[in-house]
């Protein structure tokens, strides 16, 4: 961790400033008085005990410059103690992996002297991060100075503040040098190799890295797809025998590949000690409300809200709705087909160069209405969702995530799905895959990172004209340096990401047997994605908190689900086949029940192998096991005396 | 646990007997000299540290009865220790269920005083069988006596004795006292009543207890069905619409009902402690062999054998055989059907009684044959999947439930499948149902219960005909009681009852639409088939080992797999109709378009409800998380000196 930029503590001592907390410039004086002091408060106070210092302004200093942005930073011992109340998992002197205590510090691997250097800065940030989340209101009825901002004991105080707009934001900071070796090592080296994803884990934590791994695994993945592709398209193969192969290959392919990213997964989030921590000891979401209550788990305090309520809310509103918009998703699409109809026959009565123009006017406007409608539905779901009031972040991300991911499943593909099968129009259908994927590579290339990094450029240039210089430079003051990066965009994390990946997924597998180019373009896509990706995580956004993923989460589930569509589709496309059909000249029906029976035979195939191919590779089972194994003897081996219950509940 | 009969140990105190082992009666004096040695002799010396004398012939025996018998049992400390290293889990003061401990055992609910009672006696013997089968070699080379019986470090002695002849039986002795309860409360009242789960448990074991649960909570879900079924018999409905709502009724409820079942097992496993206990740890089976090494989880000795080899045995050679008695299987019903399309070609021709008793002959070929080959297919089955060396017990089982379930599957319903969609022949298909599920329920009942009755008291009435009063009277000598049991045939585990629970339910849901009236049938053969299987248990078999079972295990898979393909026969049936075929009177095709699609709306359904159902009830999942959580928290709490990492491993 770098120790070169520090502050000084209002005791005179020094420390590492890790997060920056941005206040409005008008909050009152009583106010930010008390959250300091609730910040540096010992932890038996209800306290975060960290250390925190207003930001001086540097000397190029303007009167414009808000005041109140803070630094925070925290003791070595401090952090220490604080990864034990995280979770970490870090590699012991034995190898495995195992839950970090202060107690057994020496014990660990690569804890050397007083512990610098043990936790990396990102995990130092988390830390922060969840200290200052869980700073929880104690019996103050408001946050003084504000009557109107209500608190009540169990309430997080960053959050009442930064939902009532008095804190502006809370982010980590980027460390220069570091930086600048990931960047090279990263996307900067011409040479082709795999990411560097330790290193990517260790500055922008594990969520951040498995994204970059399964991009990097997916397009590895899509290459065998892709070299089979090619010779379809070179020689022009409209053999539907050839699709056939190429169509089961496929199938059983991505069953494959999905089992096995998960063994891969796994290894790599044992590895970076995310695969242990336990799902039910995470403390609540920042913004999960309710009453305040004893966990019935850890024996804490913390708020609860009862799960029928939170049931109810999801069944009777969130449903109903999602299943609204779909309906209207449909709807849109109807209109512009027969809009799209309707031009068609226009022109083909008068067919002037005006008539012409006309045939275009139904797709502009369809893909205007599906960006606002995705804008819209994506307010509504994020609103909702955090309406179901849901404890974990994580559950919260997974009931988001599957809401979004219906909803643009449809957009996408449903205009898709009825050229197939109620228009049955392949050559249509070849064509509008082949826009469709294309158009939509070139426009998120662009939305993603070059228009971010064109605005923050221009915004820079008015802002900091003098320091475009400096800002290249190593040294930068603090100040400016803090300056700098609140003013960078905020990465509102991998959710886009993954879900350019899914769509990307669905272009590939839904109607792969009509076109095998799909793969080539896609990899095509993957390998300019990664350099984007990269690229924008390190010059466009925000230093975002890293976050301990053990996997992909729901977005497994969301793959899985599109391959197992994937097998009826192209089982579909590949009955409706002219040259399929020609083996059943006499009979319809029986070319329909041997197209379903190898469908069945399929989904079977895919649901055994999903079954025999094990999700953890045996090693790290056998690692876990031992684990696990091993805290239930701790258990036994604790000798409570008799009617002495407080030892176990209080801890 | 009853103290009434007792034996004097060589030290002259007393124990209770628990525990039978019959030697043959020739064996040699220094294998049985030995043999007992081992199980007296201290664990620290690799003794089972148990107690164990030789059966006084009672003032009745005679000179033919075998001298080699031995009883054993153990002190309350013994059996105290022998809980700690089993892994039960009991009720803690708290209402939550923990690991026993000998150290905390003052903290656990049920125990008073020096612990009497706290065990109950299947436990008991339960924990004796685990400490016997795991009375290991260390370095005798062959049995004393015996130079061909090799024995090596690590291998089971009792398990070599067993497969190499010298070892008759070991098995529990049954409580007269406690039996005649259970019985009256379980079967011997008249009163319509719930069976008496937490008794049955009590007595012959959680394994047990899960199947008489199952079997009466499938009963009870069966009943909604019976009652719809009943009026469509009534009234002659052959309205296919009716079956339509029918079938689409049964197939959501055969989901919801599976699902729900395993809610229930998981409170029921919970309160008898079972669900916690890790299988990871579970020690090798006796049958298990290999070189020994150091499990890796738990770091004991113990052997070890390559999980690929194991692999390779299952997918080169296993699933081959499978697939092959398959085929033969599938064959064989292809020469019943010729068979019997010929013996009707030419009765047709010359109708004579002769001809007309010929018409019988092919289908009591067929049934004798397949009788044969599931003989010989499951002497087949136990032998391979005894090949393929499992470790664990419970994957032994699964693998050989599978191999005999897929071959009874096809067997059992090939015949019906054929007639439904190859001659499609529905009111044949009807006839077949019944004729099939009558006679297989009365059959059973008798190969069962009453045959096996019929024959033990047989054999009573011809050896011991002077006991058959005195048995029913309450005080029978020891040796007398022992004798009597060793007689008893032998019960074979629960495999055979599920097989028939999953057969039957076969029958009512694969066909459903076509024969309402099955669910009828099923419902009153089960409750029938509670009696008879209790009557067998308590008054036919020896009392069986108690087997600690978290969950019936491959048998909710293999019913969850019943109901999918019921989805797909049902659709198929449907489609099938005259009646739904009239409301698509023109194309074919769009009437399976229908079907199909209908099906696939069922199998997503099915599918979404299965994950919408959480399989373990909330509060039970945070009494689960809690306890994971201490355990973790315990493991954090110790203290381990650096560089000193024996305490980890060596515990």
């Amino acid at each position: 961790m770098q120790k070169s930029l520090s502050v000084y503590d209002s005791d005179g001592s020094t420390f590492v400033p890790l997060v920056v907390i941005e206040l409005v410039s008008e909050t009152k004086e009583e106010a930010i008085a008390w959250l300091l002091n609730r910040v540096r408060d010992k932890q038996q106070d209800g306290g975060a005990e960290l250390l925190v210092e207003q930001l001086t302004p540097g000397a190029q200093g303007t009167e414009k410059d808000n005041p109140n942005v803070y630094v925070v930073g925290a003791s070595w011992q401090r952090l220490l103690y604080g990864a034990e109340d995280v979770g970490f998992f870090k590699e012991f002197n034995d190898g495995s992996m195992r839950g970090f205590t202060y107690a057994n510090k020496h014990n660990f691997k690569e804890f050397q002297g007083d512990g610098d250097g043990f936790l990396s800065m990102a995990e130092c940030q988390y830390i922060i991060k969840h200290e200052l989340d869980n700073l929880r209101a104690k019996d103050e009825a408001h946050v003084p100075g504000y009557p109107k901002m209500k608190l009540y004991p169990g309430k997080s105080v960053i959050r009442r503040m930064q939902s009532k707009g008095i804190l502006v934001q809370v982010f980590p900071l980027h460390e220069k040098e570091e930086l600048k070796r990931l960047s090279f090592s990263w996307f900067k080296k011409i040479k082709l190799s795999f990411q560097p994803l330790d290193d990517i884990r260790h500055y922008f934590g594990e969520g951040m890295a498995l994204y970059f791994g399964f991009l990097e695994y997916f397009t590895l993945a899509l290459i065998p797809m892709a070299l089979i592709g090619i010779p379809y398209y070179l020689f022009d193969w409209e053999d539907y025998d050839k699709f056939t192969v190429f169509a089961g290959f496929n199938l059983v392919w991505c069953t494959v590949i999905l089992e096995l990213w998960k063994r891969l997964s796994a290894s790599l989030a044992y590895g970076w000690g995310t695969l242990s921590r336990k799902k039910a000891f995470e403390e609540p979401r920042p913004g999960f409300h309710g009453v305040l209550g004893v966990n019935p788990v850890t024996g804490r305090a913390e708020p609860l809200y009862s799960n029928a309520k939170r049931q109810l809310r999801i069944y009777l509103v969130s449903v109903p709705f999602v299943l609204l918009c779909l309906y209207l998703s449909l709807y849109v699409m109807m209109i512009y087909f027969d809009m799209e109809g309707w031009a068609l026959m226009i022109h083909d009565e008068e067919p002037t160069l005006w008539t012409g123009l006309l045939l275009f006017i139904p797709s502009i406007i369809y893909a205007v209405v599906i960006e606002i409608m995705n804008l819209i539905y994506r307010y509504a779901a994020e609103f909702l969702t955090g309406w179901e009031n849901h404890r974990l972040e994580s559950t919260f991300q997974n009931h988001l995530v599957l809401k979004v991911l219906v909803f643009n499943f449809f957009n996408c593909f449903a205009s898709l799905f009825y050229i197939a099968f109620v228009m049955q129009d392949m050559v249509l259908l070849r064509q509008s895959l082949a826009t469709l994927l294309i158009t939509s590579q070139i426009l998120n290339q662009i939305m993603e990172a070059f228009l971010p990094y064109w605005l923050q450029r221009r915004r820079n240039k008015k802002a900091h004209k003098r320091m475009i210089k400096t800002m290249e430079d190593k040294e930068l003051p603090l100040s400016e340096q803090v300056k700098l990066e609140a003013d960078m965009s905020t990465y509102l994390g991998t959710f886009d990401d993954y879900l350019e990946l899914f769509l990307l997924f669905g272009y590939v597998s839904l109607f792969s047997c009509v076109y095998p180019l799909a793969a080539v373009l896609v990899v095509l896509n993957n390998v300019t994605e990664v350099y984007s990706d990269a690229f924008k995580m390190c010059k466009v956004f925000k230093r975002p908190f890293s976050e301990p993923a053990a996997n992909i989460g729901v977005w497994q589930l969301a793959f899985e689900a599109m391959s197992v569509i994937a097998v009826v589709t192209n089982c579909a496309l590949i009955g409706m086949s002219p040259q399929v059909k020609s083996y059943f000249p006499e009979s319809e029906t029986q070319l329909i029940m041997w197209v379903v029976g190898f469908e069945h035979f399929l989904l079977a195939s895919k649901f055994i192998l999903t079954f025999v191919i094990p999700d953890v590779p045996k090693h790290i089972q056998i690692k876990l096991s031992r684990l696990e194994f091993e805290s239930l003897e701790a258990l036994k081996k604790r000798v409570i005396p008799k009617n002495n219950m407080k030892g176990l509940q209080g801890e």
